[in-house]
């Protein structure tokens, strides 16, 4: 998607250790604008699917999955990332390792929300090596739920989740695919 | 705002420990729709005031900021809970306590992303204590930006958080205030 590629060389930062900062406007402080953009994307990439219910992960990915629930006009499910005392009951629950905060975590989701009913966009702000998203992709089909697809805004394409994923048959879209960066010069070369 | 308040009566569900359960609408599962009315409501009851930035806390508050960032036509900052290996540089750092979560965490915002130049809308889906919007408005403060308001989904009006903030000066706009409920009954009591 050419207006987040531009955005990206515009505002982003590459850092040492494969990161790209770019919260500035996808995952701190957030474009709207550029969300709705982006969810539109999906809602044109995905229009063959009968996509009723987005799951996304806390934190960085709520906000992208809200705009995307409201242009798909489905409710948004988040997985969140420990029991709070205000969830009882039966929760789907996966282990997440997160790239970002070099931890792992469990990730919970209520089982009355997700079942063989619906049928599933995953979203997120980043994928890298795609554990966050191999744990949804887990919980979906532990509920009996139909995977309709993976809508990552940005992947790095040198880390293997997106590919990995594909391989299996999961319908990745990625708005970016960084497939290298360099923290020396900033430079950002994006698949084609 | 009637349209929240019949939404609580019919999906909300009261439990032991002043507890409300609205995860099928509004901080699990979500639905868009109500977040857009919402949005509205606060548009409206705020259209007097110069807001161009939202400002939430992660992570229930953030796909509602979303919504509000949408209509308000304004960016989206959320406050995070602990720091990552992506966020570098200055930051602002307050300690809150979470009503639902019974501890205490740091939340921090980067300091080039709020200034001066701010007039912030502070949104969250619950206030209690008010201990998360007394740090975020902490937050604002310290970096100079105007305050205009806080937009609340649900205050609990029998806790301090909502009174004590409009007590000191602060425009706290709760679309629906609960002064009582039974865990008993199920019954509630909104504030006319």
């Amino acid at each position: 998607m050419k207006l987040l590629e531009e955005r990206i060389r515009k505002d982003g930062r590459v850092k040492e250790g494969n990161v790209l900062k770019v919260d500035s406007f996808l995952n701190h402080q957030m474009d709207m604008e550029l969300f709705e953009e982006m969810a539109k994307q999906w809602k044109a990439d995905f229009a063959d699917c009968p996509i009723n219910k987005i799951l996304t992960i806390e934190a960085s990915g709520i906000a992208i999955a809200a705009i995307v629930g409201r242009v798909f006009n489905a409710p948004v499910l988040f997985a969140k990332k420990s029991r709070s005392v205000n969830i009882d009951g039966s929760v789907y629950c996966v282990e997440v390792e997160s790239f970002t905060h070099k931890n792992t975590s469990k990730v919970i989701v209520s089982k009355k929300f997700i079942g063989p009913e619906d049928y599933v966009l995953i979203v997120d702000d980043f994928m890298a090596n795609g554990c966050a998203c191999a744990g949804l992709i887990q919980i979906c089909e532990t509920a009996g739920a139909t995977v309709e697809g993976v809508g990552i805004a940005i992947e790095k394409g040198f880390q293997p989740g997106g590919d990995a994923l594909r391989a299996k048959g999961y319908r990745v879209d990625s708005l970016a695919i960084v497939d290298s960066m360099d923290p020396e010069t900033g430079e950002i070369v994006f698949r084609s």
